[in-house]
Parts: structure tokens; C-alpha cells; sequence
């Protein structure tokens, strides 16, 4: 993240309130547009979306991650994902309508966060075209270990491309 | 693609020249910041990046598509592809000196590519987490079929995300 974009999350974190909601609760639903995005100050948030009746895992936020639909927050259009809640959180929940137009900083915001994804995005195009499924897990033993000590293994697995099955092979080969 | 972009697309290729490469000419090297882009009127381009000294192929297009680093036309940096001609091809060959603070389209343009490019990314991820190996040729061949027949199987397999060999078990089940 650059000093600008760190700078404008600032400000506009001003404008939010902190709230807490508890595990299970939905954020965002897939369908809907965005009319509020979130600061994670505490606790767990698993994003998911469905291809073909089937619920695939697409991301978690920890601690002082982002949380929203970026693709409806730069105005693309309704989310994609839902966004849940995997534990009690606190939050900095910030309305959209309160940024539009009314704070100079949230259009390079905007810009900046869609810079920000498109990196993560093709880290997670790599991290499946280059890596077999061990070598994920690993990947994310070594550089997400909150997340496997915290998220259900299940929806674990579904992140990591794997059967639960497969998942649970490669585990026990490892312990 | 908006009309928006469209229109922005017609208005920046104006300022651009014909040009025509050879097969294996490379229009842009990994590490180096683009100074130019293209549209592709004629020919097939890949686009490739390294990991642990593998190379695996990110990308390719055909015929009317953008070629270029997106990651480094919008200012984010040097190219993290290396981008190489398959076959002989004819593009449109844009100067990025002159599009920068001198088209005033090219401003939103950047933002469009961005954003249609982001989504692209969270296609391919889907691609890779929603479908196994055999799933994704079948893709291809409904989706993509002029891919199959004119990108080389090594390279083919190494975009799905498979070895040379699993590739060719797949193939030989479906022929």
C-alpha cells in the first residue's frame, strides 16, 4: 500500500462508526449493491460466492484488512460474493454515501483499491497455476498461519482448491 | 467493455501506427517498465512469467484485443509479464508519451482497463478453484476453441495449469 492510500484510508476512516456484529453475521449479500464497505479491527470474515450450485471460498480478511465488495465499491455494479462474518467482530463501518463526492480523497481511494486487488488477484492466479495442492497449504502454513489455525477446515479446503478429502490427506501426510 | 471504453479505445488507436512483427518477437519484457501498448488486428500473442525458474503462460490474445502490461500501463510499475508473439502479427502500435496528460480519454480509459481487467482475474481464479483439470480444457474448447488450435500443447497445458503429461492423458480420453 502506498503513503496515499494509507493517508486517504485514514481520512476516510474518520468518517465510520465502530460497530460489532456478531459470528454468522452477513455483511454484504452477493447480488446486492455495496452501500457500505468496513475496517476489521477485530475478528474473522470469510468472502464466498457459488459457480454452478456449488459454494467455493474466495477470501478471508483478518485484522485491519478492508472488508467489501471492491468490485461494487468502485461502482461495477451489485457484489459478487457474500461477505460473513466467521467470528464476534469489531468494525469501523463506513457509508458510501457519505464519501461520494463529499471527500476529495475517495476517488484516487477508489483507484488505489482496485490497484491494491488487481496484484492480490494475480498472487492468487499464481498461487493456483504454479502450486499443487501440498505446496498451497504450505504456501499458507508459512504466510497465513492465523488463518489455518482460525477458519473451519472445510472452508479451508474449498480456498485451497481441494476436496475435503484431498485436504484431509495432505494434512495427516504432514503431522 | 462500456461504450465508454470503446469509444476511449477508438479515439487512443487513432494516435497510434500500423506495425508488423515476426513470430517470437517480443513487444515487451518482464521487469520493464511499458512505454507502449497495441491493439492486435491480426496474429496470436503470449504472455508469460516466471516462478521459482519455471515459466508458466498467464495469458494469450487474439485478434482485437488490448496487448500490453496492464499492471504497468496504469502506473504500477514495470511489467511483471513478458509479453512474445506466437505468430506473425499486425497491430496497432501505441506510444504511451502520447496518450499521458495529452488525450484526455486516456485518464478513464486506464480506470476501464483496470476494472475490465479485474474482472478477467477473478474469471480466471474461478477457472482454477471452481473446475478440475478436465473441466478447464472443455472450458477452453467451448469457450476459447481458436486457442486450441493455434496455441502450441505445451504451452496449452502449462495455462491450464497442468503438466505436459496430465494434459495428454486428458486429451487422449476425450479423442
Amino acid at each position: 500500500m502506498t503513503n496515499g492510500f494509507l493517508e486517504a484510508i485514514d481520512v476516510i476512516s474518520k468518517q465510520g462508526i465502530t460497530v460489532e456484529y456478531p459470528k454468522h453475521f452477513v455483511l454484504q449479500k452477493r447480488g446486492k449493491q455495496a452501500d457500505k464497505f468496513w475496517i476489521l479491527r477485530k475478528g474473522l470474515v470469510r468472502y464466498f460466492y457459488q459457480w454452478q450450485e456449488k459454494e467455493f471460498s474466495g477470501w478471508f480478511d483478518m485484522e485491519n484488512d478492508i472488508v467489501g465488495s471492491v468490485y461494487s465499491i468502485v461502482g461495477m455494479g451489485p457484489a459478487k460474493e457474500t461477505i460473513q462474518l466467521l467470528e464476534n467482530s469489531e468494525l469501523i463501518e463506513i457509508n458510501l454515501e457519505k464519501c461520494h463526492h463529499k471527500i476529495p480523497e475517495f476517488e484516487s481511494f477508489k483507484i488505489e483499491l482496485l490497484q491494491y486487488y488487481f496484484l492480490e488477484l494475480e498472487n492468487r492466479i499464481k498461487f493456483f497455476q504454479c502450486l499443487d495442492g501440498k505446496e498451497r497449504y504450505h504456501y499458507l502454513l508459512e504466510n497465513k498461519p492465523q488463518l489455518v489455525q482460525r477458519v473451519p477446515l472445510r472452508l479451508l479446503a474449498s480456498f485451497l482448491g481441494l476436496t475435503p478429502e484431498s485436504f484431509s490427506r495432505i494434512r495427516k501426510k504432514i503431522t
